[in-house]
């Protein structure tokens, strides 16, 4: 399994909380905590490389694409976000992390404004399972805890999950579906909330499990090689 | 709509903090909370009553029934858990209220254990709507409070909900799905968490609203005449 | 319930045999099938009016949309499709009929490709019911047939359906999910497969019924007034 | 993965048609089929068995259970039915073959009537994928055909799946819902139509291949060793 972390990767050029946290970018420390949990074809893209890191190639090449952005979801082209959600379509896994809720990307694919309520002020966050027995789960304890995170609260305006797997409790009185599963055309979706920049979520082994987890979940079964279309069929199986 | 709430009604006779709270019994604060929200064919039934208060006919005169029950779920009869499960596969709708999760009506129509973790030590509920554009949140605003009430915490072992409405927030730690529906043959069930009977909960306006709507939400659209049965089908529509 | 009937509008100009199905036009049509089921607030709307029929302004007044287009799909501006995919996310119904499922707003809405396999021979449909209670099924029996349509096959590329009330079966050998209802944001979309130009599948009593009754369920519970937008919650509602 | 293949195995020893058919039982044919395709710890298990085929230790020593039966549901202790559900929300797979639908477990296990329309003719069933991606299609065809097969129709009295996989097209008329998977407490169930006990269906390589596809599919990901309970929690995570 081919797997492509993609961040926006300006925080930690601007930041130096951020670049203090994490000193290789967030894509970096996504791609480390894959590598411990066993995967081995792990690449990184980033915002400013050409063709904002994903050239056509490139994403023919991947099978699972983890998605960080934030700030500068409007930079990322309109055609690169249309070849992405093709592709996950097409079946290739995506497992989009926190403020990637509001990337090009992951709208178009729900459909929906995929907006929320936010507070960055650091406070505890308590992940609970909801459904113990779904492989994003495994390995996983009954709850989990960030020290300090930024908090989403409810409505997050997106589709019913198809398999909800985790719930936020929030230390400032708010609770959230932190964890959603999408099946798309061929492709599965899945929506992972904690990772606000300012704290070192990535570097936690449970976080780091999940979206490992959530990667082998989203694994391709099958990808179409022909572009989706309508077909006409003829003539029929029975005389009409 | 001819709406019956059932209740156990055993602790508000055995304890006195119960029957301060609710001195006309927690069917009598609900039934006063439907009929405040504009319902009018509002009667009662309780677990000691002859039949268990819900005798063949009073279920086949039965809209919607509102179940509350905590400790004596094994006193109900298999006789009755079985025909209420029956009347609501035919169409009526069932409105489950807290420990009533436990009851043999509901687990029967789930299919699994329809456990949780508690604690009943009156702490802050705060209730999220998910789905503001629900029927059941109808007039509910983004969140409400319960100052005391118990703690019902995940994993929550019912089906994945059809639709989800209410996430609930403790004080304690736990976050919890709170309003949850499903479709059940031709009927529609919906579980309420809310509603130790230490706490006066069913005096709340808001959780009268909620337990009104989702009354509404539950009425039946068709109710089969006929028993369930395998059907077979000759002649074909087509020949074979 | 102010309901907005938008049709392409175009085969009944070019082609003798629709106009002489559709003299009225295929809005025509459905609008008489909407109001000899009872609505009466029901408007039209065609792509060649100004602003393609549906300006801010009237977008703004309809309640619940009915979508029928075909071969100019691509004619309908992006803006337009981005408008009316807003306005259903705020709560507006829509109700995407037949050749729709390849609009832009149904796929925009949807974030699938929409594809299927079809023939447009004119072969016996008979659609039945799954869901007897859904109430888009109101009143139709357990199953109805149309002489002559066109055939829509499986893999029909949209997500999993939130509700499922009808399937088809065709003379010629598929079955197809044939009515679909979604929830999003605050709004509900039913997609319904019937309604080949060729054919006078819209002056179909029970078609007419079934349209009428999705027109119903998908009306608005709730209209945000306000753009979404993701909002910062402060201060939080218990100390961090 | 440990499959056992229960089997009613009535019908082969009291109808030569069946037993020239399958003269190893219609387990055998299951077991076989398994076999074929790579999975290699198949035992079967029968109803005249000690225990009904099924004691506690046996259960305990199944991953996965495949499930025919059909006249003789009621001959099936309501015991053992218990235990069959309990370790399916404990984390066993489930795999209900045809006339199943109408057992006992399946039924709690649903809670709803399981009811549906038949006729047992032999004429052509064909079996359209829609879902081409998920793990029980794989490698299946976009259809295939049965030439000659009971029919089932719709309405077809289950909870809405929460994964619809396959459509069956019937040439007397009748559509339906084939491949159906539920997620319930720790384990997965999945019911697949085809199977009369007067046609050679379990010899059919196609179906031989979804069989085994679904048993994978259902394989446990987690078992919960402990009877699931209400469990108080104590003390708070956080003060209350």
């Amino acid at each position: 399994m081919r797997v492509t972390v993609w961040n926006e990767f300006r925080h930690e050029k601007s930041n130096p909380v951020v670049s203090g946290i994490y000193p290789d970018g967030i894509h970096g420390a996504i791609a480390t905590g894959l590598t411990e949990n066993g995967l081995d074809q792990i690449t990184t893209a980033t915002l400013d490389e050409p063709e904002q890191g994903l050239s056509a190639k490139r994403l023919a090449e991947t099978d699972v694409l983890v998605w960080w952005g934030h700030r500068h979801h409007d930079e990322v082209s309109d055609e690169l976000a249309a070849a992405v959600a093709e592709r996950v379509n097409a079946g290739m896994g995506l497992v989009v992390l926190h403020s990637g809720h509001f990337s090009k990307v992951f709208k178009r694919l729900m459909g929906t404004p995929c907006t929320l309520r936010w507070r960055a002020e650091g406070e505890l966050e308590r992940l609970w399972v909801v459904d113990p027995a779904h492989p994003v789960a495994a390995g996983i304890p009954p709850f989990f805890e960030l020290e300090r995170e930024e908090m989403y609260g409810e409505p997050f305006e997106v589709p019913p999950p198809d398999e909800l797997v985790f719930l936020s409790w929030f230390k400032g009185g708010e609770a959230f579906r932190s964890g959603c599963g999408y099946r798309r055309g061929r492709g599965r979706i899945f929506y992972f909330r904690p990772g606000h920049e300012t704290f070192p979520t990535y570097h936690d082994a449970t976080i780091r499990k999940v979206i490992a987890n959530a990667v082998r979940w989203a694994a391709p079964t099958l990808i179409e090689a022909e572009p989706f279309q309508n077909r006409r069929i003829m003539p029929p199986l029975e005389p009409i």
